[in-house]
């Protein structure tokens, strides 16, 4: 027992293969894979079935698919809770990990947030992130665009186009590579007056939940980005992190070099322990509220366009992602 | 400032009015509340504007209803974070703190969820809950039945009828009256298989969100109340609380007590400092699934009617309420 991340999935995929009344192909799990949230194309399905069969918890039936075995059933039984289902934080601290963008270079993995697209509405789409994103909404206006098997590891479905935005906890691990130690603390819900942050409406946790927080919101449709754009006065996700306040200086000296290559978005940085912008923040500490990737995906949904979001998703070569 | 529960409405009412461009009566402004989650009526709102007129913050113009005064904006500026949202944890302690249930009388108050029910939707909605509670979904099958104006502290909009049933978070305010240290820890998406309960899909913490977390998993539809029932199989909301390990049995002798007056539905109590389907809990603690009485209305939902729910809403006298 390796990765903790690999151990996940390929407990994942023995759920889905258990609960099946016939032998499962490698496509079909890759799609409830999908609806899971887990974004892995069907190469690496077949990689981790491999594994399975290895470990005999799967049988391969021919080109009809595989089954679950005995021993796999009871191995599924005995998977840790943590496999049971992750707590969002753990995913979002694998992928900060992951991250290596270099600030001065421009170059290496930020983390993004996939949105799948129908190609019909691919050109609307993108003409609204566009404008979100020259409205400062999001941290940076660089994006992905991903057909199918364009990238092994995120998988698109068919019919459609995704797109890959820059997710805020890119803040987060640039900092972390930097030595400064980062937490991120809260999603939440940012009223803007008169085109700068009021303060939040609503706050969830990043730690001891499940489910994203600001796919939480996203879901309850608590934005008017668009509004927000157009009048100054509206609502948009944003999150914050806590960082140690000796390290306050520091941050502020790479968020401003971090903005040469159009990271920017972060809305302020905090006094030491005092809420910033009414989020709560520990003695000690200081926060750092960032506008998140997802507004422009907000944006196209506040539109009446139908998209399928997974926020911190993934992460990609940033040199590769363009303004739209 | 002395209640932090009436001051909290205090401002709210402020801001209501301060976003009006006209002046507001008291009817608009309890509708307006009861759209921001505060269950309180028409009388209450009254009670709440004489103290803010008396404060200077408000002025009464006739009939016409109240604006804000200059001094009343200034108070809004400063008004505490704890006012600017309220974290879901807070509330649901003030509630604890004013439950005063008593096990062996089955007289006092317990805490109830407040669900409104269109008056022509309201025979077949009470159909389904009494199914739902006759098949274990709740922690109590009583309930309490409200038209406008039969509680002056429950807010019931017109043609309307309230539902009260009893909040699983009653089990953490009779814990407390007899001396048991409780905290709430999550609140979740319970499988269930065979008619019993398998473990936790998803969790979402209770402490550091401003929106409950069973609210949240209404919302994303996440139940299959109905189905549970009639398969074995299905989803189901429950929620888990924390209690030290040294107070497990007198915990166990108390909830054995409470069934005398239909009050059950704990699933299980936890082992000293293990997992409890699947919920991390604390070291030196046990923890206490409970069915939340949200199942109830959730499987209204599930049957395609329409109501409006809002969790851990009200305290009401338990001896009050009846068996469907």
């Amino acid at each position: 027992m390796t990765d903790p991340n690999v151990e996940r999935k390929l407990v994942e995929i023995m759920r889905i293969i258990n609960e099946s009344d016939k032998p499962l192909g490698a496509r079909l799990i890759a799609d409830e894979l999908h609806n899971r949230g887990y974004a892995i194309g069907e190469r690496a399905v077949r990689y981790h079935l491999r594994i399975l069969d290895e470990r005999g918890f799967t049988k391969k039936h021919g080109y009809i698919g595989r089954t679950i075995t005995e021993r796999g059933k009871k191995e599924l039984n005995d998977a840790l809770i943590s496999d049971r289902f992750g707590f969002v934080i753990t995913k979002i601290e694998e992928l900060i990990y992951k991250a290596d963008y270099d600030l001065e270079t421009g170059k290496g993995n930020v983390i993004v947030n996939i949105t799948n697209i129908d190609k019909d509405d691919f050109d609307n789409a993108t003409d609204i992130i566009k404008y979100a994103m020259d409205h400062g909404a999001t941290i940076s206006p660089r994006v992905g665009i991903l057909e199918e098997d364009t990238d092994l590891d995120i998988y698109v479905p068919d019919g459609k186009v995704a797109i890959a935005t820059v997710c805020s906890i890119t803040f987060d691990g640039l900092l972390l590579n930097n030595g400064i130690p980062v937490v991120p603390v809260f999603g939440g819900v940012m009223q803007m007056e008169d085109y700068s942050p009021a303060g939040f409406l609503d706050l969830i946790s990043y730690s001891g939940t499940s489910i994203d927080p600001i796919k939480i919101f996203l879901r309850r449709k608590a934005t008017s980005i668009l509004e927000a754009i157009d009048t100054g006065n509206g609502k948009m996700l944003a999150n914050v992190r806590q960082i140690p306040v000796s390290a306050a200086t520091r941050a502020e000296e790479l968020l401003n070099i971090a903005s040469k290559h159009d990271i920017t978005g972060h809305l302020t940085i905090g006094e030491p322990g005092e809420d910033v912008l009414y989020a709560p923040i520990e003695r000690g500490k200081i926060g750092i509220p960032v506008m998140v990737g997802i507004n422009s995906v907000a944006a196209v949904e506040e539109a009446g366009i139908k998209v399928d979001t997974h926020p911190v998703s993934a992460v990609m070569e940033y040199s590769k992602m363009k303004k739209l």
